[in-house]
């Protein structure tokens, strides 16, 4: 599956700019490409940008050269409106009467919600043998696409300050502004989209509905089968599936559009369409920060992983039941070294970036052509270098100055000895995140209960601490601050068995104290923590300076990249609906073929090839009912779109605007697409419909279910 | 399967020093360590090395250590009579009438031979129904290894001559005179096996027998399921297995020594014992011998490979039906650029190779501490440096002087030219190869009728012009030879087109007609060879040379570790039998982790995968009698052991010396245990016993042979 680490970041994107309200909707007038100076060529598709297209700028050319088919509007209309948006992940319409089909990770929270006292979902899963039986799901909602409109000239037109800060406070306004008009005059949910760093600003309409019931949900044994090990990988057997239903007035509610199932489902070598809500993408990143990326922010994140597995192995070596309590921990650490290592990939890969190179170059030599181009972005790239350059000069002060390492009790000190710097000082003078409401939330999130796990922090801090020191020069002020002449060791001993920061009302009371009680006190980790926190200022203050350059920048390129190739080039994901299209395609894996679908048949396998150990561990039903499934159904398959984070749960269709799939996960050799996009061995993963109807009459009694999808 | 590359190597180093005769045999003393200079530690195990061990010297107190296991001289012998050896392959005795087990690849010439006209076994399968049906393998035999006996002392005795062509000549007729006795004296097959490249030679004796019968042999679709494609990979479903049975005087032999079959079958994590012939290794190699192959030696015959499949590649694009024709050729290159790879990719891992050079450092260190050592070994491993250093000088001039690029014209067309110049000269004058039967053996392979295939040889030599147009200087006398001023499209359409070396009639005319028809035949590929061939035989003859001097100081390097470390080290593979502890063990794969075992679920799985296409396709009965299996039922698995080709058919046993498995491959991952030896991700691929029984029984109406396995 798409993690929960991505889900989330879609999720900050999007509810960041949404602003809810609810109305009729409006058409989408497919976007002309804008003027383009004379020296760049008729705009040309380039694959390594990827395929996440707009539905207002479909390619429609490139389509029909590419596989004989370009769709029309009312084809496009019908795929947009039957697609939704959850807060955090994507989904669509696959009946007439309102059922809503996504991933099982997206709809885990409900899932557990509904479950009754003496039992719970997630574990037996649940499949509603009638409507009535179709549980609320609190608080949850889906968005449905409207319409949406150009509003570049008239945010362009409010900009007109001079620095940097004053921009971006005009164009937060302006922005504001235009959503509250929208939300006013329509009814709707409305947010302005900033594509291509700033290319272009689009008004997204939203209709939103906020009745959903949980029809069905496997257990999380099928959902997940092979668990953080398979994740991010292929071949796969996961039914990783919810399906829920909208509710209007108490009824199920009929959508003007929704997609028709597919009889045959994905078949080899056909071409099919992802349709979905990618999170974030760093394809308009210039060569420069792909490098510091690579060479820098990575290996360093990688080398964190690396240090915290050490940890945990180092913890099973001296308490045998470790090894087990850590299970999730060292998985969760795992799979995001998998997906960091996955995103180095392709920076690493030279032929993916002598090409970015080569882009880079040509708009560079077109844009240097044009004195008046030149003047308004010639610089931007040669501005970002030379700040990525001077980050990298302090990375790694940066790094440990700022509590990591995973240790809950240095975050505890750290956030003590900040709040009540910060809550001494009049509102509009404290860093940014203690501003208004902010404040009252890092004091509630430190006075949360929290167990602390002393054999971990005191090898999390000396790891923290080792690494700082054999990182840093000896006269670094951090190390001498830290150390203060011990060793790391004894650092970590100290401030983890003699602080008081684990216990409640010892924060209670430095919080209530304020700065004088911080000051004054003699707990060794809040002296440390003191002293730590005006050389973390510095330094975060510093490196802030520089990422407000680079934003800048960016910005101009984005702009840049826009105004040279217009709409041949999909703008960088950003948690709004994209129409991907792809190839039903095996691929080289692991010295043979990897098969474009597996069947149930791998599923039993890989059960029994691990003796049906957990994450290998089959739900009973699929146990006892296995003789009744056809175990030859296809069950996963493997596609060529271009997916990413915030696409889970997104349907895959065929030309027919069928559903043949659900997409839920990406192979590991998918994750290196972030930066540069190809299709030589990355995969997007999805749910075959087949196995879906499948699953669902043989093993959940839910042929109910199944004819209405099937539309019988 | 380990491919028929490996096993042709492998025969091709036994058949040289095996003489035959029978008798009765001797039991194997265990080798002493011999003394060991001061400057040398007790010997200690060194895991780089492997686990290659000869029966003369097993490790039992790294065994024991280990495992907590040290079997008995009785176990050790029991387990080395069970074992015998193919022509070209390894088998074991598996039943007290005499059953042999050995792979379907290792039997396959039998298999075929023995079909019936109207039909093929390789396709149908065949299970004898009872001793009757057993067919005959005319011209096969095993090999019993009966004692070992240490000869270094008298070797070394004998050679007495100052140059290193008279102490080859003086080795030779010293390893003749002791094989000749032995087999006079004991009636045995007898072959005196040189171990760490001269450091110790032993007199192997092996009792014969000749007369093998088939009992059971799959179809090769299940037998080598997945093809080429799945070659050297794991997940594996294979059932590849042959069931011989050994005969004397027309009634099953009872052998004195049969492993049992083991009712669990092998378990994860259990000790088990592979014990065959591994081929050959390169581990006593030297790191400039190593850093050549891995920089110079295998990037060209990779590049090589690459030039063969855009070939195949670009005769596909204009010829449909060329896609099909090439099929094998493709997926056989492809095979050998796997395996390729995968030696190399052990000499690219940073660590084993550092591993490596702290243990050759370490080495001439403590040789230099002797100044007796220093002179007589000191020397060495410059010497090998200097010349491989020098070998890469001219080693683009090497590559492309001799005819290579796989076409069959150019091999005909050099062979003509060359064997008219070495006919001329008296015996002892020619060049090795061409000398006693060498001679009239060359003229029948030219005479042989060789069908052309015109469009691949034009592309061919077009190509491997090519290349050595971008790798040679300019003035390079080769490339002014073979070009004369044209392109090598231009030469490669002449030399295809316009030359009769094609014609057989005309091939007999020149070798008739001597040194004067070949030097006024105006045929433009024999015009061509002329010109080429002294230039060939200069840079080959220089070359010659600096191989000599590598093979005599690699000897006295193998002496240098033999003397300094003993028995401590497995010298590298001879062909000869071998015992291998190792652990069944999974690993991890694809990003997450391939499991110890697999089960008949997969091979269904990858079946359906694939919608049943070649290579992937189930023979008949596999898919009709399908419901009558466990599915269950373990099918292949992966261990630690440390195997190489000749291992082919090797059993795998457990501390009970009982049958767990059946070897048939190596793991990608474990080719480049060729040079560094290491259980990271490097595993043995064997048929899981119970699977062996499992297919018997339900599949092919064979419990006769499986009650006769499992001793009922």
């Amino acid at each position: 599956m798409l993690t929960r680490r991505f889900v989330l970041r879609a999720l900050a994107l999007a509810s960041a700019l949404v602003v809810s309200t609810r109305a009729a909707g409006q058409g989408v007038p497919t976007r002309q490409g804008s003027a383009r100076p004379a020296q760049f060529p008729a705009a040309t598709y380039k694959p390594e940008f990827g395929t996440m297209w707009t539905f207002d700028a479909p390619p429609l050319d490139y389509w029909r050269r590419t596989y004989g088919f370009a769709p029309d509007q009312r084809w496009l209309d019908h795929v947009r409106l039957s697609s939704v948006r959850l807060p955090n992940c994507s989904a669509s319409f696959v009946s007439s009467r309102g059922l809503v089909m996504t991933n099982h990770h997206c709809g885990r929270d409900c899932t557990a919600a509904v479950s009754p006292v003496d039992s719970n979902y997630i574990q037996t899963g649940f499949a509603a043998r009638t409507l009535a039986d179709e549980k609320k799901c609190e608080g949850l909602y889906v968005d449905q696409l409207q319409s949406i409109q150009n509003v570049t000239d008239r945010v362009r037109s409010a900009i007109t300050g001079k620095t940097p800060a004053e921009q971006a406070a005009q164009r937060s306004a302006v922005i504001s502004q235009i959503q509250t008009e929208c939300n006013q005059q329509t009814q709707l949910s409305c947010q302005v989209v900033t594509l291509y760093q700033g290319g272009i600003y689009s008004l997204y309409r939203y209709r939103r509905f906020s009745d959903l019931r949980l029809v069905m949900a496997p257990e999380g044994d099928i959902a997940f089968f092979g668990g953080d090990p398979d994740n991010f990988t292929y071949p796969r057997y996961d039914l990783d599936l919810t399906l829920l239903r909208v509710y209007e007035n108490g009824q199920p509610y009929s959508p003007t559009d929704y997609l028709k199932w597919s009889p045959a489902g994905a078949v080899e070598d056909e071409l099919v369409f992802v349709v979905g809500n990618p999170g974030s993408t760093g394809r308009l990143n210039t060569i420069s920060q792909m490098e510091f990326l690579r060479d820098i922010g990575y290996p360093a994140t990688l080398a964190a992983y690396k240090r915290a597995l050490a940890i945990y192995a180092q913890l099973a070596v001296t308490d045998t039941s470790a090894a087990r309590r850590y299970q999730n921990d060292v998985f969760g650490v795992a799979n995001s070294q998998k997906a960091v290592t996955g995103y180095r990939a392709g920076l690493l890969d030279t032929l993916s970036m002598a090409k970015k190179r080569a882009f880079e170059q040509d708009l560079r030599a077109r844009i240097a052509a044009d004195p008046k181009l030149q003047a308004q972005y010639g610089g931007t790239w040669d501005a970002i270098a030379a700040a990525q350059r001077e980050l990298a000069t302090f990375s790694p002060q940066l790094r440990y100055r700022s509590f990591g390492g995973g240790s809950t009790l240095l975050q505890l000190g750290a956030g003590l000895v900040r709040v009540a710097t910060e809550s001494s000082k009049p509102d509009s003078a404290r860093l940014p995140q203690y501003r208004g409401p902010g404040l009252d939330n890092i004091k509630a999130q430190l006075l949360r209960p929290v167990p602390i796990d002393t054999a971990f922090e005191r090898l999390a801090v000396a790891a923290q601490l080792r690494a700082a020191e054999s990182q840093l020069p000896a006269n670094d002020p951090f190390l001498r601050a830290a150390l203060v002449g011990r060793t790391p060791e004894a650092v970590a001993a100290d401030l983890v068995h003699n602080s008081r920061v684990g216990d409640l009302a010892f924060r209670q009371s430095l919080i209530q104290g304020g700065v004088p009680a911080v000051s004054a006190s003699t707990d060794p980790l809040i002296v440390w923590a003191r002293a730590i926190d005006p050389l973390n200022r510095a330094v975060t203050a510093r490196a802030n300076a520089l990422n407000a350059v680079i934003a800048a920048n960016s910005e101009k390129i984005g702009q840049a990249i826009f105004a040279a190739y217009g709409t041949a080039l999909p703008p960088d994901a950003t948690f709004t609906l994209r129409i991907s299209d792809g190839v039903v395609k095996s691929f080289p894996s692991n010295g043979t073929i990897a098969p474009y679908k597996t069947t149930f048949y791998g599923l039993y396998e890989r059960s029994a090839a691990f003796d049906d150990k957990d994450p290998f561990k089959l739900p009973r039903r699929w146990v006892e009912r296995k003789a009744s499934l056809d175990l030859t159904t296809p069950f996963n398959f493997v596609s060529t779109n271009d997916i990413i984070g915030g696409n889970s749960g997104s349907p895959v269709i065929n030309r027919n605007a069928e559903v043949v799939g659900l997409v839920f996960d990406s192979n590991i050799e998918g994750v290196s697409n972030r930066f540069i996009f190809s299709t030589d061995v990355g995969r997007t993963v999805s749910v075959h419909s087949r196995g879906i109807v499948e699953a669902l009459r043989k093993m959940y009694d839910g042929s109910r279910i199944a004819d209405e999808l099937q539309g019988r």
